[in-house]
């Protein structure tokens, strides 16, 4: 499991490089930034100060003060940027410290009312974006459990019967409520936590937050992206369709797979991320999807913490070894519903290499553990 | 399900007393802010703007465009101040812009480039403080679920067995972890999410991240804050021992049972917040625990969307009815162990009232559903 502070050499080069005093971070309790730059879940909301290669938190008075090694945790119950502020001061009375652009603005302006220069940096961000093994262990562990996730709603599916129209499983009509707490049910006894982010839809008649009773050969997208035991993120989306006709949803998961294909070929160190974001929209549609309003414009993205992170698939950032993305094909039609195949690959020496093993087929009976 | 947005006319007023222009706010992905403004689980970062009574969120490009009902929802890859100006240009070229304090530093700053003043409002915070009926009800919902999830564990603690000073269950040693996992499946099947929340901890060996073998006598706390539906959060702790000696931790479990019902009588509308943070801590140390070393200072306090939101308990502020705050009772000894009691309560228009009904129990084979 990956443990201990990350981050930490990354911020005193951006440190030394910029000749600035030093780093500060707010880390919102349900903000895995803390989680990464500590190493530990610290669960409360902290500031974070990096100076001298040194790495000091403050937290308030009203919460239990987490035990984190190698940091210096004090209690200061001041606004975030006073609290940094009086940090900083013990190395330098003024100069420039680097934070996120994204830092809250009254932090900011407290620090530049203590005299000191603000100026952003992307540090943190970009060492986020670049996995080491331990990493990719912990994801690929996750998309483990995320595939036995999925595996749970193919059973039921395979299981499930079809009377008057709908499907059945046990004695009661299968709605996309049922399978989904099945599935969450199955992750957390694979010791990952679903954190609200499993969906069960299908056609046109499903939400995100809604229980709809499912029909025959109608698809059933089964989306996961659970957190693991180190925080890390998986993400994994399947669809499925009893007793398919052979129409639309069999073309549209031609498609998804074949763009699926793609992000195997093009994901390499070196290749320009928004190309290949282009390339699997493109082939998604080149099955004869509309670009525009069938093929879907989120093809993913970086992964790893946090759900979202970079680097994103558009825009000309290259691509580098250690990139863990998102790889997403899906086509939506307003009659015929929608299709998805999500799944996570790690930009490699040798390429790109899928995390898990989930298969793609869109029978559940066929569907293999 | 509380449903539809939420805080419209709270920040429609502030502008009009302010005479401001608008109010904007950057909703994350991972925030339940967005939630609370929209009545929508987005799942993206948002723009949120509201001006002339109307709200307008901006998503970029890289994102399939979220439906909100009530809101216009448009593709706007510029940063989120500058698209947030755009939509306020169409009202007015300047003026004062109202705006949480946490605001991200960048967004702040192409806003006044923009030529709009900023200026903090707590209209937000202030109003998800106060919850209404369905917003409680979906609260105590996941309160119940929270209450089973806890079952689970007592169930299984009283259904071990001892050997060799070890706590067996099945065929195999029972460890925190195996109870986590358990608990998790169990608020899965009851529809919430286990978020990486919940905890079971021991003695003086366990740690939040570790799986730890239980032994009799040694209190085991078993913490859950699970997701509803609607993305209200719950909170339920509870202390088991098994064989217990009755010692310690039967005191120490006496004091978090005073302490409890010392919420009850005091958390009244009305009634000063940080006093009834004093009140809880200082009945928990009444029973001859210390006050700096042994009692918890984080006694809890505003929970909904978020684990933590306002009311804090600390400071002079007054407790309202539709307060919805979590108490805890929690005492730690380097030898014994911990002991804790956590609850949700609502301070109503009679008083304050637990929601739930879990029962307090040390001993698991009692704890009855």
């Amino acid at each position: 499991m990956p443990s201990g502070p990350r981050g930490g050499s990354a911020i005193d080069a951006a440190i030394d490089e910029r000749t600035a005093v030093g780093f500060v971070a707010i880390c919102r309790a349900d903000d895995p930034l803390g989680r990464y730059l500590t190493g530990r879940d610290l669960g409360v909301d902290v500031v974070y100060v990096r100076v001298a290669g040194e790495t000091h938190l403050r937290v308030p008075s009203t919460v239990d003060v987490p035990e984190v090694p190698n940091a210096s945790v004090r209690v200061d119950d001041r606004p975030a940027g006073q609290a940094a502020a009086a940090i900083l001061a013990d190395h330098a009375p003024d100069g420039t410290v680097l934070a996120p652009r994204t830092i809250p603005h009254d932090t900011a302006l407290h620090l530049e009312s203590a005299g000191y220069e603000l100026s952003s940096t992307t540090a943190v961000r970009d060492a986020r974006a670049i996995k080491d093994t331990e990493e990719i262990d912990a994801i690929e562990g996750v998309q483990r459990a995320a595939k036995r996730g999925i595996t749970a709603a193919a059973v039921i599916l395979a299981d499930a019967h079809v009377e008057d129209e709908t499907l059945v499983w046990g004695d009661a009509p299968l709605s996309t409520e049922r399978i989904r707490r099945q599935v969450n049910a199955t992750l957390a006894v694979e010791g990952v936590d679903s954190v609200g982010a499993t969906t069960v839809t299908t056609g046109t008649r499903g939400g995100r937050d809604a229980a709809v009773e499912l029909v025959p050969g109608e698809p059933i997208v089964v989306s996961v992206s659970p957190r693991g035991p180190a925080g890390y993120r998986g993400a994994l989306a399947r669809t499925f369709v009893v007793d398919a006709d052979g129409g639309w949803e069999r073309r549209a998961h031609v498609a998804c797979d074949a763009a699926r294909d793609v992000s195997l070929v093009e994901a390499n160190a070196g290749a320009d991320a928004g190309f290949v974001g282009s390339e699997i929209r493109a082939e998604t549609a080149a099955f004869g999807f509309s670009m525009n309003d069938e093929v879907t414009r989120d093809v993913g993205g970086g992964i790893g913490l946090a759900a979202r992170e970079a680097p994103q698939l558009d825009g000309d950032t290259e691509l580098v070894e250690g990139n863990v993305v998102r790889v997403r094909a899906a086509i939506s039609h307003a009659d015929n519903g929608r299709v998805e195949l999500t799944d996570v690959l790690v930009v490699g020496e040798d390429g790109p290499r899928m995390l898990g093993d989930a298969p793609t087929g869109l029978d559940p009976s066929r569907w293999s553990e």
